[in-house]
């Protein structure tokens, strides 16, 4: 499942990262992933402390948006990391590593997201594109707009052919661990929402019991 | 979970078992169970044709019930056996077997059911009781009564002090072996049922998606 | 499974509480659970110094009674919180929420425990009621006595008609979350306990290797 | 996961399939699933036997497929059945019912197939949608192709605003019901089939005990 | 678990089948899986009425030993085959397929076995070699023995330096597929069977209780 | 699955140990498992600053070691502790307890591991025995080699006959609790490891999805 969500951050929160980013030091991409043969990208040198300053934007963003919080039940966050493509740059198909090492302990990384910070307009290709077997999914969003996928999804940056993409990517542990169980919880969170009030007693609480046997039975 | 449903066999049902029962000869329960000293009481020569046939109409009346279907997820039913409880009989704690041997393939135990033939008022003590740790259930039906009841839980009935104990017992096998998944698509399914119309397109799709998702992700 | 424990507080530790009680300022419940429309109860405001000291005296209680503990496998214990009932007053049927927001990180509520403050001769209702389909186990302890339930079951206290019903509330994350498998280790620990060094050798060794096994293969 | 494979009917079994399908009658599709208001179709009357002889022409088709047998692990196939969309209809979003029921016994539905018959140039929407979330894939294959998928997807058909959109559908039950580990099995096999005669024999050796290995702990 | 029972066939059993033996044919055993390079031995065809009663003798030895079926718990036996291996032959490490091709339908391999049938004074090498990381359990067993062991260890059947060595060799599908759970219920009946009647009765009664949850639980 | 792995400690710690060891008080072994009928050894008094110091070396040269890192995914290492055996000694069959307690919480010893001081001409018997059902594995290390095995196995130190038996032992918590989902992670690692860069991209791209998926999933 996936989520894209608009205007994650505020247009003045774009703004902001963008003036970040114009001062920031960004270091091969490849530098965090020696091995990776497919990653051909800039990120920011994090030692950086404006890097962690644009960083603490966009995590507050994130943790305050309630489409997201309820799509993903986020229990750590990794700081996002500003990531740019020149043209040229691409990052081939790959899954991510399945544990993000923190200076708190490993995050396992269940779930995905890219913030778009350029306007789709500035740049072409860079378009964030998750193979499902033999079908695809392109997503190139508004600046602000968040979009949250499965890490275990093999996804590709297609190359970007002119102008720069900046973006803020990061990786999110979730209480529900499994994608599957994840969007069952989701959807019958959205019913209950939805729903509930309209409901007779009886069933609403019936609902409720099976919402909340089903997080703990799912939660890790 | 539990479920007593009123009215499975119908009265007219009930006299014929009670009419056939008074022909068929009985034996000692011990005989299918020669290692549980906790038993004691009688059950019907299942060679005799006539406890087929009231094995037969108990087993037609369980399947036209949807109360039950709908709560037990049957997919084999044995077939139900009159057992009878003389004063002084009893049937200490026990759980039941896993598996019960049948011709079609050894049946898995989820559930375990009675049927009351005797009319509670003719006979003292024989009451069905459920141990939940220190807690306990006991019932004692009406006449075409059924119970129905995780086979996993240890069980008793207790010692008939007068009068006669006669009742059907039986063994499903169910769709949804867990019990405690069973109750979690049961109760989706009723608020679906009782619900579902009213809800918009949307959400009840949605929930339609879970109810199918856990269906086939919990089958067995 | 259920187990109501007597005297998991002492009689001088219930008259400490009926104290403490008596000078406590008392909110509605609802506060905690504003969307619980079935909830109609008074608990103790929990900033004031006395309701820590209520708590504390309880919560060490729990963690020194051998029953509880063998029956709970209890990892986190949420301070225990005092909760009134006047006439009038109950707390329909609900299911408990799964997590229980703490300072420490959130808290998985596997069982809920309730302890006995008012003598049951003082009030009239207010019974724990634990739903389990169609049938009902209904509980009203003597002062100092404690239950433990799934929290996963549908449970209410019925209508208080008379008098004060004054209890103390608390919710436990166990080692071993799925009640069903709680309930089968629980079982083989107390056979080890009563029988194991009756046995030969060698089965109480293979005894202790599945008691292990399973104890590693189902905590969380 | 998705696949769509060219050319799992060959040309002249499309044209077969086209002659015969002219000559069938057809019923409304909310025949077979009364209460889905969504479903605005036409299917097959099955009792022809015509329509049996096309269902058989596809079951062959599919078995014979070697890229679907790898990609879904078929253990039972429903008969392949003849839907058609007149201008105005479509099948609004759902997911497919858990169990199919068929004369051998009810067939888990984990994967669903469609073969497309008609040509796309010759009918203007009517395409299969997916729903990921917020995103979409949609299909619309040329004569004689096929998209497997997860039966647990919310899918439709868009309204086919003009021509005719005939289809074959299907359900298969995977001997590994589960989606995410089906793909999982599948990428591992194919690491196998590609890479395998060129490792060294004990990595080659080592793959093959994981595959089996996964095989039976993931078969259903 | 590893278990290696003496006698499973008697003596003159093991006499009939080298008669038997003496007069068939065998076939390059790399017919049956023509991919694995790591297999050279013979096999008997199996197209001779005399190979199928090898089988026989053999499969019916096998049912009727109480050790190795309450090890086992099997389900469906495959027909023993008969297998030799001249000088210099040898069967290298690999991990058996995790099913099975027979009539009745695909047999899931979860233990296999091996029945020596050769003395073992009368061959060099040709031994049962069972990997188990850097560890190796080697077994050579008398005449009529029979060792059963999880088909998802790799496995080997060392060079035959001199004489010849004559087995059969079978695959289980077992009712609890699991290895490791299948050991934990080997156990507790174990201790059920030593010690059961030693017990209180209360204590027998939750053992009980134990052993038909975790059969239920963990049968396939 | 049993790894031993050669000079995890340097000859040099090995020396260093063996002084430290002859200056320091040991106890009797049972005192840390006071029912343990089994256990007859004798175990360093840790409240030694210098068993500490034994205990940090051994430590800190399992963390730096490749193959152990590899083979167990350690999450928590509990400090290796010295033990000995004087003749007639012996640490009769037993399954490790399954939780730890540590100052810093319970550790689940998901693998035992044995280091050897002592060298193995200078005492007989004293083997570390595994018992796999009827089979065994008996294992007699190097000075400064450790075997890592599951903590589920029954096993033993046989009688030590003469001279003495001097070991470091330790518990390891595994990221991948499991046994047989952590053998067969790490083939797909090892295999990954000495294969992947030889394959084509994108099957190398495929093992690494199904790694990261499967260290997901089974991670705990």
């Amino acid at each position: 499942m996936f989520l894209v969500v608009k205007n994650v951050l505020t247009a003045a929160e774009v703004d902001q990262i963008r003036q970040i980013a114009k001062s920031l030091r960004f270091v091969e991409g490849r530098a965090s992933n020696p091995h990776n043969l497919a990653k051909d990208n800039l990120q920011v040198d994090t030692s950086q402390p404006d890097a962690v300053r644009a960083a603490n934007i966009a995590a507050a963003a994130i943790s305050r948006n309630e489409q997201i919080t309820n799509f993903v039940f986020p229990k750590r966050i990794a700081a996002p990391l500003l990531a740019r493509y020149e043209p040229g740059m691409k990052y081939g198909a790959h899954a991510d590593a399945p544990f993000i090492p923190l200076p708190s302990g490993p995050l396992r990384s269940d779930v995905s997201g890219t913030i778009w910070i350029a306007d789709p307009s500035t740049y072409e290709g860079g378009e964030l594109t998750i193979h499902l077997g033999s079908e695809r999914i392109s997503i190139k969003g508004e600046p602000g707009a968040m979009v949250v996928y499965p890490s275990t999804t093999l996804h590709e940056v297609t190359p970007v052919t002119s102008g720069q993409r900046l973006v803020l990517i990061t990786f999110i542990e979730s209480a529900i661990p499994d994608q599957a169980e994840r969007e069952l919880l989701y959807s019958l969170n959205e019913v209950h929402a939805l729903e509930g009030l309209k409901m007779g007693w009886e069933n609403r609480t019936r609902l409720q019991f099976v919402i909340a046997s089903l997080h703990r039975k799912w939660a890790r």
